[in-house]
């Protein structure tokens, strides 16, 4: 997605965190198959990704290799987990438990190290109560300001219609939630001290099209 | 989502794809709201993005800009969507009718001008038959195969676990789906002369989770 002003007050890049997440699921990889240190070019050369490129963005935040030796993957993942705040495990929380939410609720990508679905929030009366297929409890969203204090979520992902996801931002920012992730097909603006990030599914496709229409030129 | 090299064989980077479609989406709006023309720092202003970036992601395919006039809003709309392959309608066809197959049928986002979802596919006999809430079809995915002629799509998104993406992408390129979308998580590999995009919806959690460690230190 490209990064609206208000999507990242603080600068930390899109691409530069998505290049560190394809990264750490690298040295995940190599921990596994008992690798022990790897260069920024066998990095590279696993995600596609280029080395150089590696290296800056590792820069950016501290000196993370040994020259002549490159990476040690035990502490390059305990590191970059930490940088990415990821030494914990973050809540998450999704208002709406339509199909995207129930989706989202029990994707493996939202259940992975680092991340746990807490709940989905839900006005109607015939869902609260149930769960989803994986057993995320869906809550009463009227009661979600009343239970951040014990949930401490840190994440909030909207998966509501256009017409309600105002409405779900302002209820996630009132409850302390600190970061909104949202996928309803409106821009939701970032509230004072929260973080947006706004998933735009048309520009995917837009995407493919692009390329299709260049390829038959 | 980072580009990794079979994601573009032909190099339009998604950066600059996403840039357009914003651009593109930015025109939509001026011509609804009547405008004729708008500088690249208007266009530029509305989005966040940066004016010097929009002249250069246009310059690479052509002369648009009129000299002290700026932008025409009508021609520049039409030519990107010339551009970018959205002078006509691409058929769109979902493999997996599950929560977030359905949700992606029926999202606003992937039924808006210039797509199409023409079918959603599945292998549960108690799903083929039936139809989502907005009314496409969910079809036997054993049928994909025979339909894509006459269906003739442009776009195949797989939505479905896992274990069944390989499948479903194998399918897909076998009867000639010529841009694949796939949400499920795993990495799906481009096969020849079809592009794959693969979203990863972990990435967006692992961003907001970056900024909010980089804003606590």
């Amino acid at each position: 997605m490209p990064e609206k002003k208000w999507d990242r007050p603080d600068g930390v890049a899109a691409p530069t965190s998505e290049r560190l997440s394809l990264v750490l699921r690298g040295l995940r990889a190599l921990e596994a198959q008992g690798v022990h240190t790897v260069s920024s070019f066998q990095l590279a050369e696993r995600f596609g990704l280029n080395p150089a490129q590696i290296r800056k963005d590792l820069a950016q935040f501290g000196e993370f290799g040994v020259r002549g030796v490159g990476y040690r993957v035990p502490a390059l993942k305990a590191k970059l987990k930490e940088l990415m705040g990821l030494e914990r495990t973050r809540a998450v929380v999704i208002v709406g438990a339509g199909n995207l939410g129930q989706a989202l609720a029990d994707s493996r990508n939202f259940n992975v190290d680092g991340f746990k679905v807490a709940a989905l929030y839900d006005i109607d009366g015939r869902k609260i109560g149930g769960k989803s297929r994986t057993g995320v409890p869906i809550l009463d969203l009227a009661t979600l300001p009343d239970a951040s204090g014990t949930l401490k979520a840190d994440i909030g992902v909207i998966a509501v219609p256009a017409e309600a996801a105002l409405e779900a931002a302002r209820i996630l920012a009132g409850s302390g939630v600190p970061a909104i992730l949202n996928f309803a097909p409106i821009s939701v603006p970032a509230a004072d001290g929260v973080f947006v990030r706004n998933v735009d599914l048309t520009f995917f496709l837009e995407n493919l099209s692009f390329q299709l229409a260049v390829r038959r030129r």
